[in-house]
């Protein structure tokens, strides 16, 4: 098992990642506070391992600990509002109070919103984040975003809040789908693109064993993953800087989920081909070479994600949706691009021109 | 004008008191961090008080501000999810970024929807308080409590969340109902009866002309119960102890509330009530002598609140009702209680057989 830190001083927590960590109540047990718990799933997930964790948790110091259990629908557009309700609901009509704890298992919709209800619920109790996708192992269950989303945008709605450990058992990825993994894996690569070269060159080396699941190089794969986003996170906890670059590929990203109905295409899709337009846009600045941005593309796809936006969006509706994302700034979208491979800056003056052109690039971006 | 600061580290703000202020744009216009704001209003308070306020804000160092505005629907029924949601909605569709400013203009129930959502819009915008009742001038403006209310319980969803200011403008309460004052006064009564045992003597001698709204005895008081709360805020930000005297009053006042539906008894006309009753239930534990609970409860009543609950709670009611609240600790009520007129105390460990002598008093409360 790697065991790692997030640095955040009275708010730093451990990220267990390994094989086989849902079964070990006593490694969660230790960051109970009383004798209750509330674990929230989904519907997928929980039939495969919410019995699994709920038994490893049942005694603590030999006392027993009283788990109760909501299962949610699954799926981006139950990120609402709505359904946080249906936690409130179970919190108060079993009575958990403000000493709690909420245990997320799921990926990364269960993450926000069960981190987004320990946030507010009674102005804020303990929780745990388990994740079972690599999407959140790698990226949404460190470093406490959380949240929902709102007609009119994704994660309009939520806090920084962070949770008391998170447990990546590296076991329950062979229950994923297999486009689910490659959406996990277009977030593995942001972390090389965006400032690790060495770890964007081993993935170009391992992508074939990730996707056949080699669990000791998966394993490997999150922990640098972590370790990445811990290291950001730590420098700058609530966006005011370094840690706007994880939003690589995520402007473009967000208008492709928002136009295409939240949950169409899956948010590491979405990212991937956003990735892809990054370097694209990052080629035309003259940034980077039409050779890296190609790279870029390349193990993208290899990954299996698309790397062409939806046909039927026009530029006008990528602009229009870009202008309402968390990042715009006096009104200017603010994109994250490459400098170089393994180097992104954020950058919000760019010629309309040659945005138009990566807009409207499709089938042709960064070749 | 009085300007108290809330001593809260980085979070620190002030509390302008005063006549006349609301008019005083640039009062408010430096805590502005951009050119926008959303001023949040209901629909009584907003024919008052909504234009003058909006134009006193219209330029700042010389720039127009974009003044936005949204009046809700008045009333504690409507401290709600749903009506959250409408202060999003337009958020949105007016595309508010991450740096402007929610302006709550109303009583409590404005300033905990409009501070609750500044708290989670984007993760966290900045908010402005603008109290225009007796009770959120003294109370729920200063201490960066916000939330909503739960079907199943008061206040169960929020956020600690400060403010960059408040501004309490004297010359509002003048148009405050008759009933509201006196609501107000309750909290008022609070701060003398928790801590403050000259304060306590200060209202017995000024209670009729702070009913007839003297301008001047009336600031004085609401500068001395901000000086309390801030003081007590200062000490304990989060509510881990001497926060908790605050709720003086609150468990069986939030019980009354509840059974009879938020809004049909006034928040500080329930307090007023759980005051006596705490009274009434220190009396009985010998704390405080029969001579002082009277005084207690005989200022509330000169106050023009009611002193007896309703007669169809029934105890077993009161007990349910009490058991959801945030102060439960472990299961066991915690109620806070008078050791001495002036001096409150938290106690957990109170025998049944008192406490349920005070919930069958009825009328004869304290006597």
């Amino acid at each position: 098992m790697h065991t790692l830190t997030v640095e955040l001083g009275e708010r730093s927590y451990p990220i267990y990642i390994g094989s086989g960590l849902i079964g070990q109540g006593g490694l969660l047990a230790q960051h109970i506070r009383n004798k209750r718990v509330l674990i929230v799933s989904n519907d997928v997930v929980a039939p495969l391992y919410l019995n699994k964790l709920a038994a490893g948790l049942r005694t603590r110091d030999g006392d027993p600990v009283e788990v109760d259990t909501v299962v949610l629908p699954d799926g981006e557009h139950t990120k609402t509002l709505e359904t946080l309700n249906l936690i409130f609901d179970e919190l108060l009509a079993r009575r958990h109070e403000r000493s709690t704890t909420l245990i997320a298992l799921g990926g990364g919709v269960t993450g926000d919103l069960t981190g987004f209800a320990a946030a507010v619920y009674q102005r804020g109790v303990n929780f745990i984040q388990v994740p079972t996708t690599l999407l959140s192992q790698v990226d949404s269950s460190v470093g406490g975003k959380t949240g929902v989303n709102h007609r009119l945008g994704k994660n309009m709605i939520g806090a920084f809040y962070q949770p008391q450990c998170v447990l990546a058992d590296i076991d329950v990825l062979n229950s994923l789908p297999l486009r689910e993994l490659q959406a996990g894996l277009a977030e593995v690569i942001k972390y090389g693109l965006l400032g690790n070269l060495g770890f964007f060159e081993w993935l170009e080396q391992h992508m074939d064993a990730l996707l056949a699941r080699d669990p000791v190089l998966m394993a490997e794969a999150v922990k640098i993953c972590c370790e990445e986003k811990a290291r950001i996170v730590a420098a700058d906890e609530r966006e005011g800087g370094v840690r706007a670059l994880l939003n690589l590929g995520h402007t473009f990203g967000h208008a492709i989920e928002a136009a295409m109905g939240y949950g169409n295409w899956l948010h590491g899709e979405a990212v991937g081909t956003g990735m892809v337009m990054a370097a694209d846009l990052s080629r035309r600045l003259g940034w980077i070479s039409a050779q890296d941005a190609q790279r870029a593309r390349s193990l993208i796809e290899r990954a299996g994600l698309p790397v062409c936006p939806p046909a039927e969006m026009t530029p006008e509706q990528f602009v229009e949706l870009m202008s309402v994302d968390k990042k715009v700034q006096a009104g200017r979208i603010r994109f994250v691009l490459l400098r170089n491979l393994g180097d992104a800056v954020v950058e919000s003056a760019i010629d309309p021109q040659l945005l138009r052109q990566t807009l409207t690039a499709g089938e042709r971006l960064c070749c």
